[in-house]
């Protein structure tokens, strides 16, 4: 299958992804777009020019009533797009509504309803336990029968790109706790789905229903400030250490376009519970790849997460609790077994024991003032076509307190 | 003062309170209304007819956009509905506006944004460790440093009077965990307070801040499932054991009407970091009263509780995370230092190991199905009026799992 759109060698945008995204042009109200090479092109006017279904989901500066549509409908787009793309009947019509990316300018591509992050690496639970309890416990007693989650701050979730303002906070101290910029910021690598279709209170979704609720996936950085994190959380879990900020990338993959990239997930034992069994399998052949101002210091593998999204849906929901669309669930620090598969800072360096040497020669036990991190990701596609998740980037600005 | 609106003896509807909540009566759309007496009164109407200065905030499904208003205008009308409850003058132009709340069906008073949960009762916190560690220290290392808090699950807040069906999840076994309904289904009797005004992100919000971002105050009941938490909580918090729902009453009580019930909180010793200190007293002269299945089986004092609404705001944002209207934070567990103040069934009945006998004879460690519980609250208004809360009921439907 070939798009008569010019797509450069190695690009992630190829006919094969078209993943979704908001965004504008100067002057111009927000709207739906898909990504095809180095140009997004623009369904609110397509769908305009009469040639997509139905305009109210794309002249929006949200994806969330198109995602809330409902998976015939998603399919019917996708189908409809791949057509309009790779027949060349279609061009004169269609070209004009291609934007350079350059002059896209990406928003936030679903309003958040609740943010739920996960744990399901088992190479990062791991490695956790061993930096915090050396000699204790590889993994929590409940970790081989759960995916453990909690929940983040769904307000905070914010665009790739949007400046981090390193967070004030109390952490640990001799006697007393010492309040003042945390000195342990850290990233989380991590891949999320989020919902379209909502779920009724007191009605579980189970696994097989994963396609039928979710609409597709972003990369996540779930920004950690460890040292805030590491006071505050016992009993009741993460909170300030978490919930100034999260990025996500701004396209979003559908489910679709994900199937070459599904694998089995590492075997589990002890079998999970009947409600966490699935009939597919759904690890994703995926590889993240952390940059720190530039250099690459990581490239977590995902398709060892040891709980799969599937899985993570039906255990958030096994209680009867309710889905909405924009549910953004992450899976949580993507880490492999090797260090340079390592998902966060206090992985990579073991909590600034052993820093990172940048090929510049600057030394990083977390980050620092002005430090650019990014994150980027590409599943196997059919044919070996890569299906690009485009980046999630921020920049740590200082802040007095 | 005195309202022309007949008022019944001891209504904590009083002319001294004014709650806003969302209401609809049949066949017509919901709209902004304000409690008084036995009545309601419909402020989309009150403003279709000129008496109010702005009618897009009130005819509508939601307070949000009214939240959003701002203190200057949270005063301005809340002026404006006493002159008009008040002067006898405007009794013909205002009383073809009132509703008997039987005809008025409550709605879901504002959108949640985020929900976060405290745990800010000193005796609270002291009998669950108490509880699950006997012996052991009777509060966390980080508990009077700051108030503990978490994110829930703001999709599943729902409206006073929603049915609450038993949760399923996994519990602690001998050797592997067992899945099946809850069997510690309990309740925590709480009081949160709502923003209306939101924050930018990378900017706290201090204390003195109070006023100009939060709109009321509600009561809740925040369900949960304390075998299934129990098993979960470890290392990430509350999940599952909490998220399947959290009810709200239906009528927010403004900040302004709680200026009586303002008194000083317990001594804080240790003193707080400065970020937590507040140049007036936040504790509330108010008592919560539980009741279950039409028996009243616990007072909870809110004065006692030991972290001010003041206090959790300014803690929720010192790290720079933005405020959103809507985000709605709760006080945690009211409980007092007697048996018969203690705002949860675990406290109540110790676990279980000392169950509650009610008048009836009926035994109870946690709720059964079928079971009604209902929480209602009054505070100190100005000479000795009191301030209702209203209620949040809800009762347990059985569920097969």
């Amino acid at each position: 299958m070939e798009t008569w759109v010019p797509v450069p060698n190695g690009s992630g945008f190829g006919v094969h992804n078209l993943p979704y995204g908001v965004f504008s042009r100067r002057g111009e109200l927000p709207r739906v777009g898909v990504a095809i090479g180095d140009h997004v092109l623009d369904l609110a006017e397509l769908a305009a020019a009469g040639l997509l279904a139905d305009r109210r989901w794309f002249a929006s500066g949200t994806l969330n009533a198109f995602m809330a549509a409902g998976r015939a409908v998603w399919q019917a787009t996708r189908d409809r797009l791949t057509t309009l793309l790779t027949d060349a009947a279609y061009r004169d019509q269609v070209e004009p509504h291609l934007v350079p990316l350059s002059d896209a300018e990406p928003r936030l591509p679903f309003d958040v309803a609740d943010y739920v992050d996960f744990y399901s690496s088992r190479d990062h639970a791991a490695n956790v336990s061993q930096i915090f309890r050396p000699g204790g416990d590889p993994l929590p007693p409940n970790w081989l029968h759960l995916p453990i989650g909690y929940h983040g701050r769904a307000g905070t979730v914010v665009l790739s790109g949007t400046p981090i303002v390193r967070p004030c906070g109390q952490r640990r101290g001799d006697d007393v706790p010492v309040f003042g910029p945390t000195v342990k910021l850290d990233v989380e690598a991590e891949v999320g789905f989020v919902v379209g279709v909502p779920s009724a209170l007191g009605r579980p979704v189970p696994t097989a229903g994963f396609r039928d609720h979710v609409f597709g996936f972003v990369l996540v950085n779930d920004w950690s400030a460890r040292d805030i994190q590491a006071w505050e959380y016992q009993p009741l879990g993460p909170f300030l250490g978490k919930s100034f900020a999260t990025s996500i990338s701004p396209w979003v993959v559908p489910v679709a376009a994900l199937e070459s990239a599904r694998t089995g997930p590492p075997a589990q034992n002890p079998e999970p519970l009947p409600y966490l069994r699935t009939d597919e399998p759904w690890g994703l052949e995926m590889t993240l790849q952390i940059e720190l101002n530039g250099h690459v210091v990581s490239r977590p593998p995902f398709a060892r997460m040891y709980w799969t999204a599937p899985q993570q849906l039906a255990h958030a929901t096994v209680n009867g609790a309710a889905l909405r669309t924009g549910d953004l669930m992450a899976s949580g620090t993507v880490s492999g077994p090797t260090r340079h598969e390592r998902g966060s800072l206090i992985e990579l360096t073991w909590d600034g024991r052993d820093p990172l040497v940048l090929p510049d020669g600057q030394r990083r036990a977390y980050l620092e003032d002005g430090d650019t991190v990014r994150i980027q990701a590409t599943a196997a596609g059919p044919d070996g076509a890569p299906i690009g998740f485009g980046e999630v980037t921020g920049t740590v600005l200082p802040v007095i307190c």
